[in-house]
């Protein structure tokens, strides 16, 4: 049984952590990290779990952490700092769900995130853990970090093509539509529900630090620098991703064969579904789940290929996605504890 | 394993059933019946299900449901009658999800359903399979009358009051309400999303078929007929029944005190979580979980109890439950299959 | 046309206000106060009144006030007691909407609220502005303490029957559904988008404040102390009050024979709109609009009549009844500004 | 008074129709044609109509239409089209809600709706009815073909900007997300309320009628053929559009400079409301009023810019639109009877 501690265990990312975790056969908690409820079951927290899981909540403590295997970190920006770096010294394997881990370059961190990196030694060591792009390097990291909602759901959706060489690394753009979940469980008027139910908006356009992760993978992909138009939306439901994205093509193709590449692409992969052609995604098919699912359909008036991927942003955006680096990483199975349908309604 | 047959694998609670038994470590899907939909795929008809169970669903056809050692039967009102008897004289348990055959009496029956039972014989037969009051002769049936869903709810609530002698047996009120899937994936106006969301409104007044079976068993509790009112409501989410009890006292008490009967009552029963006093129930604590949540409060000024329960009506108020029962009728831990948290979010 | 001022307008139920006398024909705003917006223009703090209402709002200047004929009071608690005698002593009517003068005996306000009643002279004077009920006083008023929106919609719906007599006051109980408007635009973790929606739960059992209010009225109806049981539930709307009202008969009725003595009841009333036999009301009929709708359905072998009553919590149980007032203390038709269709969609 | 008919009353734009006729103070509405619901009052079909509008609705009866003015069109495609001319010769001006008479070329129909179009001598005089374009036009005019509601929201958010030379004519990108009032009450699995709320999903991808509304105007805009990928969402509320819209930049340009075209080109339209930089249109803002708002973004980096305009799609992108084309042919002020704030809540 591998000894797991979340860190920061009462926010949505952790309790969906939580959630996971409960429920996988060759994991166990001993953990749950929580400043603002710490002396509090996590079943009095989240009476989903009462019966399931009734352990305590407490500070963080690294000797207590010290015992466990992987520590997963939900905690708000900056308190990760100060922690994994110790964590990793008392032998701990990381898997960070903050920004911090994510990027090739510490420049790019600074310029989106307005701040220094407090540890850019272990940015070089670190792995981002996007499993299906990664998987290779995820198996010997220390330190994973886990990718952003927004970014697992477009990258994903835009890499076979921009890999190809079939689409134009120019003029992208991805038009992201999120549940609320993804803006955490802290307050705020925007969250309201009388404020953000029978509402949609965008924010944050050209702006959002998404962005920086999606262009950073994307110009892998590419094999040269890609900058892209990234729009994020609040839609008035929980869970849910939805990407929709516009790649022009270097060469007359059709939505058979745009689809075909994707399908090549992904063919080896459990948590990939790419639809058939005149099939596409829809959020409630991901929701609870750690799937992505992608349709493609081609302008063939504009030579236009539009992607729309969709994934639930705290499974396969946030914690799903850290249990399978977890998996990979402890060389189990990649799918243990992550091989159920969602739950549609 | 045991070979389960669904036959309406494609309404709401056809398909909760699928994704409970698709998870089910000692159960495999051998039959899933769609008139609609046969000869598709359940991935289909339900997307979240594609990568994990790709099966056809077909018509129900006898011969192949022969082979499986259980069925449970979610059909329309009527298609269960003819089915039933031909699967049990082929030897399978039978978990029937319509009212069908969960009355002692034909007679009450025939008066609240309108019409004439096809097989009162087999009402003879048939086990009431609210598991939690009836766990022993669920051990031993062939034939289950799973309960419904407001049903479930208010009966789990009300029972351990009046079976104490405490609560009274004149006067119950049970006021529900329960969220849209409870009406099932049929189309009609009063489930078209713009005339659902935002809206509430009660339906059915003291008319609703339900009311007769919670009357039987509350009867059962009270050791004596009860009758009662209940106001079955229509409120804007997919999942969940919150029934709100009025039953008044005969001695004086306090929400302690009655808290500690129900807790008392409940003790053994995984399932069944009794709040602590001061602490109710919200759906949102048992959405995709097969727990019943419990709260009381008694109003000492008029020495009236209120109690609260909370179901996932497609869970414990019917697909959870069928399998529960069938874990008790093959002699599995009747948790098995069923011990994850529900999603909260 | 009258000189207005709202203070508190940037609460829900302050914008409801600003909204309903925007659009009246023979009212002005003249004044908009809000500490938390002072120096703000309204159409920057609810930007759906660009174009429409750019007036800045104020902190409540008492000697801009007095320019004005009528002050609509919609702060916090506390905050109005501190504020109605200086507005009362410059000659303004007041229409307060905080509980602070809805109460026949400041002991019944002490025992509910907890605390001493700062103005108990006040409360002697002042009107309990439910208008079809206290009509001819209103017209007399100075000060107004304009109902809460539970017991609008709840005493609406059982006042007529508890008067004729027919309807027994032992056991009187009231089960009310609430969207979210109604708690306000203040911040909290219960109504965060993703604990609220897809949640139905009940809270303050016994002990919600309206219940004194609900009470106080219906003992008049009854012609003796009347107690009910209250429970207030919260469901995932923004607008809408159903009250679901359970009340034994005195005598042996039909559905039809206690419609009858609603409709004859209310039959000058424009606001009040009692639904033929066999109808109910849903809280889409009513939102956005200043009318009650009541239904009534007898249960003939229980002898109890379910009463159904629905409202739009801030509009006839808020800003709605609070125009409604100053209409008829101004010598208006009733109807000015309010006689529109609500939204239904 | 304009003597006014309906056709088409019961229907989603049809009641918001009489919503806003009913209301409206130099119309009336004399003819409510229905026939799903003929011989039923509206107020039967809509309960929120009752003490407001109790007229029946009726068979379409082209006699009785002839007393109108005006008659408004909301009729399933193709039951336009058979009585318009008989409308028209008859006297009365029409407006109508459906595609048929927004096109200025028969072809460009016939292409994307695949059908001959039955009267393409009327649709060489009709008006195509964008109040904020074609005002000097729709003056004059019969027969006014009423825009879409994607289109409306999503012609007005790119003209400025292409018009101005500014933006660039290739790869434009609108992506839009409505509420589902957009599809219309007709019964559909898709708009199941199980299957539409928690759901985001991107339809019809480059195949959408709309897009061929939306290039007509953008050419005339660009002064050449402009082609744009144009990709419907559907979005779990009620009402609302908002489209997202992309164009590059002819010349280097700040967020500041762009949002200034837009005020200059807007100056003097009611209706019309650009947000100052660093603010953007929701959907809230706009609900139940016939308001266009719009927000500009440039990314600098890309020198792209995202312009972002909300409408209730029911109202300005319907119903709304249809009253202020009615007012300006009757030579009244745009305004009457739209002028109120929307609902926010």
């Amino acid at each position: 049984m591998i000894k797991t501690a979340v860190l920061g265990a009462t926010g949505y990312a952790g309790i969906e952590l939580v959630r996971l975790l409960s429920n996988h056969p060759e994991a166990e908690l001993e953990l749950l990290g929580s400043k603002s409820y710490a002396g509090q079951k996590i079943s009095e927290v989240y009476q989903s779990f009462e019966h399931i899981l009734e352990k305590e909540c407490s500070e963080v403590d690294l000797n207590k952490a010290a015992k466990c295997d992987v520590a997963f970190t939900a905690l708000p920006h900056g308190a990760s700092k100060s922690v994994i770096p110790s964590l990793l010294e008392r032998g701990l394997k990381v898997i960070d769900l903050s920004g911090d881990y994510r990027y090739d370059s510490a420049e790019v961190y600074e310029r989106w995130y307005g701040e220094k990196h407090s540890s850019p030694e272990l940015l070089e060591e670190s792995v981002y853990g996007l499993c299906e792009l990664y998987r290779d390097k995820v198996k010997q990291a220390r330190l994973i970090g886990n990718p952003g909602c927004y970014t697992t759901c477009s990258i994903l959706g835009a890499y076979p093509l921009l890999k190809s060489g079939i689409g134009n690394a120019e003029n992208v753009i991805v038009d992201a539509k999120s549940g609320v979940t993804g803006a955490g469980r802290g307050l705020g008027l925007a969250y309201h529900f009388c404020e953000c139910t029978e509402n949609t908006k965008a924010y944050k356009i050209a702006t959002h630090r998404h962005t920086s992760e999606i262009e950073q993978e994307l110009s892998h992909a590419a094999g040269k620098d890609v900058m892209i138009s990234f729009t994020p939306h609040l839609i008035p439901q929980k869970r849910g991703i939805l990407s929709t994205i516009y790649i022009n093509l270097n060469k007359p193709s059709t939505t058979e064969e745009i689809t075909q590449i994707y399908k090549d692409f992904y063919k080896d992969e459990f948590f990939v579904r790419v639809k058939d052609a005149g099939n596409l995604p829809e959020t409630k098919h991901v929701a609870g789940s750690n799937f992505v699912d992608i349709g493609v359909c081609v302008d063939e008036r504009l030579q236009r290929a539009v992607v729309v991927s969709a994934i639930d942003n705290i499974v396969k955006g946030a914690a799903g996605q850290a249990v399978q680096n977890m998996n990979i990483m402890f060389g189990l199975d990649e799918k243990t504890g992550l091989k159920n349908a969602g739950f549609y309604l």
